[in-house]
This record gives structure tokens, sequence and C-alpha cells, in this order.
């Protein structure tokens, strides 16, 4: 690299040629924000948050300067370290400086999401282990690692067990082990913006249990000792086109602050970085995998909202389409805002499960009447309207395109031979990478050949990279984001000829798949009750699935979204017209093979349905692409499942076909061909 | 009647001559206690409670005697009077002399349970209002009546409107209504006795919302103003034989007081009579349907019980079979048993939703440590052991081939003409009455023609009672306590040819109920995951029904028992080995006809599933009764469900067909050939 290139009197001059009024220390935060933010598909994304894009090329060799400062913070990034012990002996350390005897590490940031950026990442810098949830309680003489049963091997590789006892997250959860071992007498340090008021409950009394204190602690001890702790996450928030959202940003704001006044609230905190992309139709790049900006909000009666935002991540043009109803406040204020809250003795709206537990004690002491209530935006994020829904269909189409290249691709390559987990999906990226309007994957790829399909949460490393070979299933669970919509579509092949057993297992789940697929069903029924129609083929063998059956899909949004969700779990969130679930039954032989069929539904309204006008409901399918007609055992099938997978395949041949060339073509017309 | 038979100094001459060492007065007690009781199947069964048999036929006419002395308190028994304006003053004069400014009347007696003694029947006698559940709100100024669906007709025949507001039980609950009616500074009276500990917050709730005082009476107002009141019914507790319990009393303590030790209590409350049935291995006449004695427990860690009950109730050889682990103690003494338990300061278990709140407030004022919990026997006594489902499976045959008797005669007397609901429904009992072990029926039989069927909770009355007239569908829902097991059984026949559209609706039905009664399942699934399968193939014509599609049954105890359920609302208690639940689904169509087809089923191990280990359960199915093949249209049949109808005709016709006489037998034989 050309270090001249990031000389900063060098950028001082490019910076003044271009009219940036930004210093050169200034433009290194905002790249080591973009470089801590994950890749945009445009390289270059992230400088509009410097100034418009013909701003950067008005000075020759900014946009080069750009480029190197970006890749410097890029290549600084921590890798996960190996020295656990230091780090828990320097954690230790200064924990007694605080007079502290423990403190609770969880993964989670203050924003609740699935994602986290890489300096919320404390308990992977601190322990090793890098699974999706967990925690880690450190006390003077023991600490212990908490991982559900997804990890339970990852976590005896990743952590030493020598420093942390292994517990399961649920079974034996952190506030169990912390009323056992934590001395009476004893002050527990916990980080107040990393757990929501309930889960801060919970450690109280286990503290109380314990007869010893729980003590919030200003700033996380972790942070004192991480020296190389990335920055916070810096990508551009940008509109949602009202083309896709379908309704502005203003209606949403009154329809959310009218369902609050009715249940007696005058504001509402929204934790959720999604809802409040919903809610303000925009989107951004701060976490992997969900298009989301890091926020918090708070909405008035008035339909107006505060904003809790780094500014710096909102570029002019943002600000023009959030318009004058949205105030931007630095996240700075925060403290000051809920105060004044308070002092007004408002009635402020939040979800116990989901704030911050800072955000509830700071609005309670400061007087505000706290009303315990769901966030308003989910139920409503999750009904999709008919903008959301043309934009999920059009978003289906180009991602079926994208599966069938990708499977007539695969269909060619396994017969030469050669083809890995790794390559397969990476071939499967770069043709979505074609598709018009992707932003990125939905979630990391399940790319399992054999044994490692039969591995639920598998994901693929170096090591476990298998070859696709003859007589073995290979599983394909992939999605993208794009700005019309989201999919999630998993597919499962056979390698050569199938055995019979896995000809009929995969009919089993075939027909489970379609069990649900097909319901109609009373307008008030919720996800759980329809659960039992994907299992009931594999249960009348005696087979089961240790996962749920669906889970709510978000609109450019989170691939995973509530309220909805089809599991065997009780729940009572009714579906309603709107909803994006998906439909992934599967099965699983240790050891040999996994198979699952995933397609989205779109929960749609079936006038013709319903007796005596009780309105009905069922589902429409939006995933396009083939099954595996080689996998498919007719003899099991009804007359009507057979019609059904027949129908499906002559839907995707006529949609899918006009995007494809004419190889392609060919390939899907004898991949949907009438079942024999 | 003879008066004489009543005459003291008579009666005094013949108990003396049998050596009962009882005064007339007490024996006068005693059959007004019987009397209060429901009618058992043995007309002179209360004297039991006097004397055994053997002491009762020593003394010449003392029999007789005794006899009259029942009938005369049976036709003592006040009617529900029409005089609800000036019960309602009365009411409301004699609060204010206790300085009440309301009261509330639930349908409850002390004893959770679904059915009440007479002396309960508060809210009949003082609204009018007879129906299984409500409640009513008395006030200086305004009264309300609350009732459900169920009831909205009923409560406007029965109740005034110009005395009470018709408001809905579970929309606009009564707590509401009194946060909104009650004046403020006002004292609400409620009975401790006749709400659980968690109600009787709820009022709490309300009272201090409206700013007013709920306030515990000592004696119930009604009570004191209701002349006529009927005495707590008085029948003699027996006995339930080991050969059907299958499990000694101590055995079962034992299990049930280390369950409870296990939880961190010493003693646990137990308030369901039919737990302490079920515990104490006894049986009882005190209510309609269901054979238990009204009655509370204590049991101790030392696996011994206190139980509280009118001694009276206890004859000499019950008081044997109770042995020594179980201390019979009067109801009076519960007070200081509870003061004692609490200065011990014992640990003690019970159900905030289920125990009295007197009982509740008791503990917790001596001091007691309370730890809420369910009832333990709840889940126990719900899986049946061995011997349980052997009774349930001799019941059912004996049940059965009553069942077909009638079915025989209706098929003859339906074409004769002249069948009337309540003939058929008297015709059934007697039947029923002639099988073996019979003790009555086991809730009140749904016996309803055309429009009538369509009732789901159709009670008939002289008014109502509709003729079976041909093109008509018939519903008739009943079930037998039998000693050795309790039946509910549902048949649907049609008078004269059916329709298309009946068979069409009927062989839907009968698909779902094929459906749950074919299911296989993992362990650890409730009833409400099962329930859709019941529903679909009704859901697929745009149809359903209002009402669960299965509740858990006793073993000849409630038939309606927890805690499973096969329901649309959400539950999360798995179904277990043992338990029994009804297969129940329906179709109404209003002002036409009724179809439910309904079957109890046990479950039951099916060793041969499983994939790995997984143990699976799945269903026997113990009714044994022919279905109506005339209303089964068998081209809506899967060739799986044509198997299961012949299978099941083929086993009802092998087990039954040895029970009958020959013109039954050949009824049968046709009644359950193979589906053309």
């Amino acid at each position: 690299m050309d270090r001249s290139l990031l000389d900063d009197s060098r950028l001082e001059t490019l910076l003044a040629a271009a009219g940036i009024a930004l210093t050169p220390a200034a433009v290194r935060a905002l790249a080591a924000g973009a470089a801590a933010a994950p890749p945009g598909i445009e390289e270059d994304g992230w400088m509009v948050l410097l100034a418009p894009a013909p701003a950067i090329d008005a000075a020759d060799g900014l946009r080069d300067a750009l480029r190197a400062l970006y890749r410097q913070a890029k290549a600084a990034e921590p890798a996960v370290a190996s020295d656990a012990a230091a780090r828990l002996a320097a954690l230790r350390d200064h924990l007694a400086g605080r007079r502290l005897d423990g403190f609770v590490v969880p993964r989670a940031d203050a924003y609740p999401g699935e994602y986290l950026p890489g300096a919320a990442e404390r308990l992977a810098w601190l322990t090793g282990f890098t699974g999706s949830a967990g925690a880690a309680v450190i006390l003077k003489e023991k600490a212990a690692v908490f991982v559900d049963g997804r990890y339970t091997l990852q976590v005896r590789k990743q952590v030493d067990g020598g420093l942390y006892e292994y517990r399961h997250l649920t079974d034996e959860p952190p506030a169990e082990w912390i009323a056992h071992h934590l001395r009476a007498g004893g002050r527990l340090g916990f980080d107040p913006w990393l757990h929501s008021a309930a889960q801060a409950a919970t450690l109280r009394r286990a503290c109380e249990k314990a007869g010893a204190e729980l003590t919030a602690v200003a700033d996380n001890p972790i942070d004192a000792i991480w020296a190389d702790r990335p920055p916070m996450p810096l990508s551009p928030m940008v509109a949602h086109p009202l083309t896709v959202a379908g309704e502005p940003s203003e209606a949403k704001r009154r329809r959310m602050a009218e369902a609050m006044v009715r249940d007696g609230a005058a504001s509402a905190f929204i934790a959720a970085s999604e809802s409040i992309a919903w809610l303000l139709n925009v989107r951004g790049g701060d976490v992997p995998f969900t298009p989301l900006t890091l926020a918090f909000a708070v909405l008035h009666e008035d339909a107006t909202v505060d904003l809790y935002v780094d500014g710096r991540k909102v570029p002019a043009e943002t600000r023009r389409h959030l318009g004058d109803g949205v105030r931007l406040r630095e996240p700075a204020a925060l403290a000051s805002d809920l105060d004044r809250l308070g002092r007004d003795g408002r009635a402020v709206r939040l979800d116990r499960d989901n704030v911050p537990a800072w955000v509830w004690h700071r609005l309670e002491r400061a007087g505000a009447s706290l009303r315990e209530g769901d966030d308003p935006c989910l139920l409503a994020k999750a009904c999709k309207n008919a903008a959301e829904l043309a934009g999920m269909r059009a978003a289906h189409r180009r991602d079926g395109a994208a599966m069938v290249r990708f499977l007539a691709w695969l269909d060619g390559a396994m017969a030469k031979g050669g083809v890995r987990e790794s390559s397969a999906a990476a071939r499967l990226e770069t043709l979505r990478r074609a598709a018009g309007g992707y932003r990125g994957p939905s979630f990391e790829t399940i790319s399992g050949a054999g044994p490692n399909g039969a591995i639920v949460h598998y994901r693929g490393t170096a090591e476990s990279d298998r070859e696709l070979t003859p007589g073995t299933l290979y599983l394909i669970d992939s999605g993208g984001q794009y700005e019309d919509g989201t999919t999630d579509v998993t597919r499962t092949v056979a390698v050569g000829g199938p055995t019979a057993e896995m000809r009929r297992h995969f009919t089993l789940v075939l027909k489970g798949h379609i069990a649900l697929a097909t319901a109609v069903f009373p307008q008030g029924t919720s996800g759980s009750q329809l659960d039992v129609l994907a299992r009931r083929p594999l249960w009348d063998d005696g087979l089961d699935y240790d996962h749920g059956t669906g889970h709510g899909v978000g609109s450019c949004l989170g691939v995973h979204e509530g309220p909805g969700r089809i599991a065997k779990r009780a729940g009572t969130v009714p579906l309603e017209g709107g909803m994006v679930l998906s439909d992934e039954p599967g099965y699983y032989r240790e050891g040999a093979y996994g198979i699952r069929i995933e397609n989205l539904l779109a929960v749609e309204a079936r006038p013709g349905l319903g007796d005596g006008g009780r309105p009905f409901l069922g589902f429409e399918v939006l995933t396009l692409a083939p099954l595996d007609r080689g996998l498919v055992d007719v003899s099991q099938l009804t007359d009507g499942e057979r019609r059904w997978v027949d129908a499906y395949h002559a839907r995707v041949r006529a949609e899918i076909a006009p995007l494809l060339d004419p190889p392609a073509q060919a390939w899907l017309a004898a991949a949907t061909r009438p079942l024999p």
C-alpha cells in the first residue's frame, strides 16, 4: 500500500479541494467506523458519510485516499485472540480495583437484535466463544460460560475449561449459578445497557438470594481493558423508497401513536432498530445480514419521533427524507431527554423484555409513569402491505432465477466432481450478486454436504469443508436481502443416485411442507396451532426435527422477525394477512445426511371460504425454486400432494424461465416437468 | 303419606330397637342432608349414614320410617323462586345493616369443582339464573349479573333486566364493573370461602381502583335471608376398591408427599374434592354426576392426611378403609389447625387459583410460609395406572353394550315415529342402569334433534323437547359413572335418509376424529399441538366448531378433568401415558342440525416408534359404539380412513356382540359391516 495515501496533510489538502469541511481525524474516525460495519455491496458506499459522490470525485485522488484509509482500518480489525487467561486475569484485577466481586458478560449489545457489531463482542473477546448466544459470569475465584445445546461442542473447543466452567444457558442459567456461588455481602457488577429490565430483575433476585448486591456499572469493565476494541460501526442511513415501503413514515407514526395513546401512553420508547427502520422508512448497514442502523427512538403522541443516532451516519439526503417529524438527537442526549419525560410525568410505554435496564431505571427514577407493553411496531411491521408484498414477490422472482442458475450449475458440476460446500455457497452468492437490487445475504449460508447437512446450525469452516460426493445429500439454506424484499430458501439435492431411505425421508418432509403450505384456517389461529401439520408425516414414521417449523421474515429487514412463529412452543399471536413466514420442516440423520425444504409463505385472506362470515386465511407461496424431483417417492404422495408439486413446478417454470438464458431454461423445463 | 311414620317418639322407639344411638333430631338432619344430595342408584343407600343395612332391618318399620323422612325432606326442597325483586331488596337491607355498600355473589362454593350442592346455589336463589357459570354484584343503586356467551339468551329469560344489568362474564368481568361503579370510600363485601386467593386479589385491585375497600364477611349475607336454604348434602363416603384404584392410598400419599417435599413444602393444602377422592381411594355422592365427597385435606410430609369432612358422612367401614394415616377432622377444626401450621412456621404448598381465599389468608396471617404450586394430585390422577385402564376398558364394554342396545332400539323406534329427545335420553338411561356397576350419568345428557343438535350446550326442557322427524339428524352426548370407570360418548344418527350435505359434513367431522385418534407424537407434545388435526378437514371446507376438541376424563371421577386438554387455546401440559381424553370434533349448522362424534382415547406408549430412542405416544380407543354408516360419504375418505372405520367397527362387533341378545347382535352385525 502506498503509505503516502494516508498522510494527514495530503488528506487535508484533498478534503479542502473537494470542499468537505472535515478534519483528517474526523475522516479517519469515519473510515474506522465504516470498516467496523460489514462491507456493503458497493465498496465505496460508506463515503457518502463524508459527502455525496460528486463531491468526492471533485478532488482527484480523494477516493483513493479514502479507500486506503478504509482498508487500513479493516486490516486493523482484531482477530479473536488466544490469551484468554491473561484477559481474565486483567478483568479480575480491574474488577478488584472497582470493588466488584464479579461481573456478568452477556453476548448482547444495547440494541436488541439478532446481530451484534464487533464492538459488542465482549464475550468472544474475553472467553474466545463465538456462538450467537451465551454469557459468562466472572467471580473472584470462579468463572463460568453459559451456552445452549447448539454450542456444547463448540464451547469446549473455543473456551479453556481450566478458566471457565461450562454451563447450560437455559437449564442452569447464570442467575442460578450466581445465587449459588456469589459470596454473601458481595457486589456483582452488570452493564445496564446490555441487559433488559426483565433480565436485570432476574439478576437482582439472584444476588438477593446470595445475600449479595447487584450494581449497575457506568462503564463496561471489559472496555477498559480491551485495548484494540473496534469503534461502533458507521454506515450510511438511507431512505427506504415509498414505492417499496408502501406507507409514508408519517402515516405509520400517526398509526402507532394512535395505538399507543389508546393504550394510555403519551410516548413509547422503541428499542429495536428494526422497528425504527420500519417506522421511519430507512435502512442501514451497521450489522451483518439485517440492513438496519443501530438507534433508539421515542415516539410521541403528536406522531413525532426523537431519533437517537450518531449524526455522522445520517447524510443530508436522508435528513430531508426523515422530515420535520423526526428530530435527530445524539445518543448522549438520551439521558437528559428521558429525565425530561420523567419530570413531565409522562406515561411512557416500553417493553420490559426488550428495553435496556438503563433506560427503564432512568425513566423510573425521573418520575415517568411506565406502561409495560409490546413495541407497537412489532405487529404492524410483520403485516406487510400491498407494496411490500409486491416487492417480496419481485425479489423472490429474481432470487428464484439465481437459485435456478445455481441448481443448474450444481447439477453439471456435481457430475464432474470437485464441488465443495464452500465453492457451492460462493457460486450462489455470485449469482445473487448478479440479480437486481441485491444488498447481500440475509443470513450466513448453511451449505452442508453429507453428515454436515445433519447439523442443523452448521457453519462451515476450512476444516469442515466437505466435497459433494455421490451417494450423499447436499443441503443449502440461504437467502438474500434485496431492496424490495428478503428471501430465505432451503433446497436439498441428491448427489448421484439417492437411496430408497433418502427418498422416503425426503418425501415425508415434503408431505409436511405441503400440508403447511396448503393449510387454510380461521382468523385467530396461531402458528403454534399449525405446527403439527408439517410434522405429522414424520411423526407417523416415529421421526421428528428439533427446530421450529417457521419464523417470520421482514421486508428488506430481519430474516427472523416476530411476533408470528410456527413452532411447537405454545404461542398465542394469531397469524394475520400480510405476515411472511417460512415453512421449513426437515429431517436429520446424524452422521449421514440432512433434509430440509424451505419456502417462504405470505398469509393471505381466503374470501371464498368461511362459514357464515367467519373469515379464513391461507398462504401464498413466495419462493420460486424447483425441488429435486429425483428425491420424491411418488408412491408416498396423495393425489393432492402430487398435484401440488406439479402445479408449484409449473408456476416456477412460468415465472422464472423468462429471466433465464436458453440453457438454463432447458434445465428448468426438465427439472419442473410433472412427476412420473 | 302416613304421617305417623314421621312421629318422633315412634322413631325413637325404632332406633332404640335397632340399637342405633342417634336422636330423632339427628336422624332428621341426616335425612335432610341425604335429600340435599343427588339421589343415588340405590334408593336407601344413604341409610348407611345411620348404620349398616342389617341394623336398619333389625327394627321392623325403621326402613319405612326413614324413607318417609327422606321423601319429606326431598319434597321440601325449594324451587328457584320468582320473587327476585323482594330478595334483592332484602339483601340490600341486610347489607345496609352490616354497613356494606355491596356484595359479590359468584356461582361457586368453597369446594372447587364442576358441580355445586343446592346450598351453594346462592346466585340462582337470588337472581333466578341457573346457568353453570356466572356471578352477580349487588351495589346500593345498581346490580349486574355476569354470564358467558352460552347463556346470553337464558339470562334474559331468567333474570329481570329491571333489577340487573346484563354483562359478559369474561369480556366485561365483575372486577371492571366494580372498579367503575363502586363509590369511592365504599365497602364491598365478599365471602372469602367462595373466591380463590387469586380471585380475591383481583377484587381487591378493583376496589382499590374505585378508591373503595374490600371486606371479607364472616357469614354469607345471602344465607341470612335465605329462609329455606337446603342443608349441605350428606352422602356416604365409601371405599374405592383397590382392584380398580390400582394403588393403595398409602402409596399415593407417600408419592405425593415426596414430590411436595422435593418442591420444598412440608404440607400441602388440597382443595379439590376430586383430588382427595383419588388420593384416599374413596368416592361419595355429594354432588351430581361426579362421585365425590365434599372435603378439604392437608397432606403432610410423613404421608399422613388431615381430612376435613362432616364425620356423619364417614361410616365405620370407610374409617377402617382410610386407616391410621388419615385423621378425620371436623371442618370446624380447620381454622385452629391452619393456625397451628402457621405457628410452626411450616412451608405449605397451595394453588392460588384453587384454594379459597379464606384458607390462604388464614395461613398467611398465622405465619405459614406459602409455597404456590399446583395441586400435586392433579397430574398423578390424570395418568391412569394399569388397573384403572383395565377398569375403563371394562366399563366401556358395558357402556358400549348399552349404547348398541339403545341405537338398535332407536333405529326401530325412529322408523315407527313418536320418539322425542326426552324419551330417547330416558331409554338410554334405562339401558345403562341395566349395565353392571352403573352409578348414574357422568353429566347431563345432551339429546338434540334437528336444530336443537346445533346448540352445543343444549339442555332439553319440556318446551324445547323435539320429536325425531325424518330428514333430520339426531345428536346424543351422554356418559355413565361406573364403579370401574367413566364414559362419555357422542353419536349422531340420521333420522330417515340424510341429505348429501349432511353426509358431507358428517364425513368431514369423521375425518377429523380419525386424524386425532390415529395421531402418534413424541413425548412432550401437548394436546394444544394436536388440536388442528381434528379441525383440518373442516377448515379445508371453511368450517370450524366453537369448542375444544378434547377434555381429560377421570376414573370413576369427573368427566371433565385436567391438566391435559386438546384445544385451540395454548396449553403446555404434555400428554402422558395413561391420560384419558375425549376426541370430539363437531359441526353445527345453526337452525338445522348438529354433528359430533366423540370417543374417549387413552394415551399409550408406542415403543415401536421413535428415532434413536425418542419415545413416542399414541392413542388407544376406549369407546365402543358403532358410527352411523349411512352418514359416511365413502368417496371423501382416504383408504386409510376407510380401513380405520372398518377396523373400528370390527372391534366394536367383536367386543360387544358377546354381551348382546341375538336380535341386538344381528342389528350390530349390520351396523358394523364394512363400508361399501
